[in-house]
């Protein structure tokens, strides 16, 4: 038998105080918002469960640094039971949701029994969304998950290998790498791209032109980060096109095939690689859950995040219709997820004061972008923006700092200096079976 | 078109110097001898070319720290092209070595064309071998490549999570792991998989008797780490055991199943998580080369890594039927394949300037073995040894210095420290899609 000194001799019993049971809080979804909602209850007097259909938080505003070998997965994937290890009332579940049955207030999950609740918040965020787009849920790669992003390096790489081994290739678009969706996710995989193709890939393949390679960035709209000012938007543009991104404003994208990209401007795209940044939708969880939804997917929520008629349902994040106090939806944004996840502690913890909850209000504390070394956008409120190298420092130091875990940080931090100062990505192996 | 200023402008015309082609070596595998041997060949007026069907060289002492989640992936797996950038006349390429045509003197790659070659190093290494025992092939997991370490990683996580949802799982033997194999690298999986167990997995599942929990190590001889010292060998399982872990020796393994594992004194171990380090054999690309083989497979080679009747191609490394000057075949391990491959360039070099090759000599520097924390031995020759924490410190150093590159040596350094400081594994992230 092993851990003979272990501390915990488990047992799977409810906590209880003084032998009552605790009131239970179930949390569905590790993101941003739900891993927030748990901390925030550490310590209450609550039995909380967070459940997730993986055992890692993805920290995803760096997935991009994954899918371009500036990053190893395991970076920015910190372990939930981790996460809350030194929380004794929270307890994480690796499952995936089946049903919640609202009136017996119970979550079905598919490895175990089902999981009562008292208090529920719904936090399973958003996914991909195609916009019924024909091809590209067959042939375009998103970025919104850690399995897209070592998939999109390993594309990356395995085209390179290709177009090495067989440089007639190149003619047909191998080294032609087309990102769908000039939001902050397009803007900044163009410029990691650009920068691995250019500062590292130009050196690895020695024999091979890298000068034919392209990073074509197509956004529908006629700007970049459509929610900057126009003046971070413009130096984006700027910035992305000096990297040698060939940026497409103002057209849209008409169909993805297995080797090409039909524009609606009726220029065809000769590529292999189609990544897809171009818009998510809530979680299909939001379809089947029978709560009212918006057009556009979401759970329509009260102003304190609670569902019409179930006081002891909350919904944030990305998953949630939340709308600031001039009933403009809220941005589908890691602050208002985690904002949120705040919020809806503090509302379990008065409730079960007898107190009532609060109307959520989210604090725009600002947004980033960054487009590569020495360069990207910060936009504070009050009309305050940083470019260049200050935008990007503190969009460094912002991130670290958001990062959960201290390990994580330094490795990622031993990361970027060296990426910066060898001019190197240093995770640029190809770890996926996918052989395409 | 991107690049603009990149330096290279490539292109796909051999190596020449003053318009005379360079002779040409190909070496197969960027194992320790390959690689060992295309750096030894850099800058030497020669066009070279390392295939391997991988785009990274595997630091394989360390794999058992990936699969117990001290390590990312990434961190031990720095890339082929990487390694060779800095030499103009080395080139890296990933692709899978179909055939060698011995007679033209070409390699046959299955992503290209043939690549000819005047000087042949064939360096594919050893696979893991199952003896022709019933299914291990089809149920147990050996720890022999990069895809082996995340699945046995993800495998005992998944394990853990599953008895955690279900425990009556326990008694079927899912917190049971068998390692089949008391060299050092089973004796390197049971330390680490003790303490991942012991300190981390006990407090991140709170409410699973983690005490429950085994790490059984069967060896088929009488005792661990056959090759070292009998103080050596006795330090090891004193230290194995005091971690919890339940060493059997002197019995073989008869049969492995789905949910169980056979021994020959008649005792069945209930477990679904079998992982199988007793033996490697050579790369099957041995079989059909045509060349001369021993019992074990291997190729048989003359005194200067050359194949009898073929002194253009050299073999190294696990692959090789090298012995030393009493006739006695040299052990499968790194430092031998490091010292074949410089070996070998230098005998090419010899021969181009018209010399003959010399003998290869392996120096025995020593070898080493590491429990767990602060528990490691280590033998060097002159019969000096060490155990305990000072084993474990020149353990540390050693693999550290031969881990290649800088940045993976700090972003492991610091995976170490923080491990060792919190007695934490970060990279406990199931990353696999493989739902076992």
């Amino acid at each position: 038998m092993l851990g003979g000194r272990s501390k915990r001799a488990g047992d799977g019993r409810r906590l209880t105080v003084g032998g009552v049971k605790l009131p239970q809080v179930v949390i569905v979804g590790a993101g941003f918002g739900g891993i927030t909602a748990a901390k925030a209850l550490g310590g209450a007097p609550l039995d909380v469960t967070i459940v997730d259909q993986h055992n890692f938080h993805t920290f995803s505003p760096l997935l991009y640094q994954v899918a371009t070998a500036g990053l190893a997965s395991d970076d920015i994937a910190p372990s939930v039971r981790g996460i809350v290890q030194p929380d004794p009332n929270v307890e994480a579940r690796m499952a995936t949701v089946h049903a919640i049955d609202f009136e017996r207030r119970e979550v079905q999950v598919d490895n175990g029994p089902s999981i009562p609740y008292d208090w529920l918040v719904l936090a399973a965020g958003a996914v991909s969304s195609d916009f019924g787009i024909p091809g590209v849920s067959e042939h375009a790669i998103p970025l919104k998950t850690m399995a897209d992003a070592t998939r999109i390096r390993s594309r990356v790489l395995r085209r390179f290998e290709a177009a090495n081994a067989n440089p007639a290739l190149v003619d047909q678009g191998a080294l032609t790498f087309v990102v769908a969706g000039g939001g902050p996710t397009g803007v900044e995989l163009c410029g990691a791209l650009a920068e691995l193709i250019e500062k590292v890939l130009a050196k690895d393949f020695k024999h091979l032109d890298v000068n034919r390679a392209q990073v074509v960035l197509v956004e529908m709209t006629d700007v970049l980060l459509g929610t900057f000012s126009p003046r971070s938007q413009a130096e984006a543009l700027r910035d992305l096109r000096q990297r040698g991104v060939d940026v497409r404003l103002g057209v849209a994208i008409q169909a993805v095939e297995m080797s090409a990209v039909h524009l609606a401007d009726n220029t065809t795209i000769p590529t292999t690689t189609t990544i897809w940044t171009a818009g998510v939708k809530a979680n299909p969880m939001a379809d089947w859950l029978g709560l009212e939804q918006t057009e556009r997917g979401e759970i329509v929520v009260l102003p304190d995040l609670t569902v019409p008629g179930r006081p002891e349902v909350f919904v944030i994040g990305d998953l949630a219709a939340a709308k600031d106090r001039h009933g403009k939806p809220l941005p589908q944004l890691a602050p208002v997820a985690m904002q949120g996840g705040r919020h809806v502690a503090r509302s379990i913890k008065r409730r079960e004061r007898g107190q009532s909850t609060r109307p959520f209000r989210y604090i725009n504390k600002g947004t980033m972008a960054t487009i590569g070394r020495r360069a990207a956008v910060a936009e504070l409120p009050f009309r305050i923006r940083f470019g260049g190298t200050l935008g990007w420092l503190s969009w460094l130091g912002l991130h670290l700092v958001f990062l959960i875990g201290f390990r994580n940080r330094v490795v990622v931090l031993v990361n970027w200096a060296w990426n910066y100062v060898k001019w190197d990505r240093g995770n640029r192996v190809i770890l996926t079976d996918d052989t395409d």
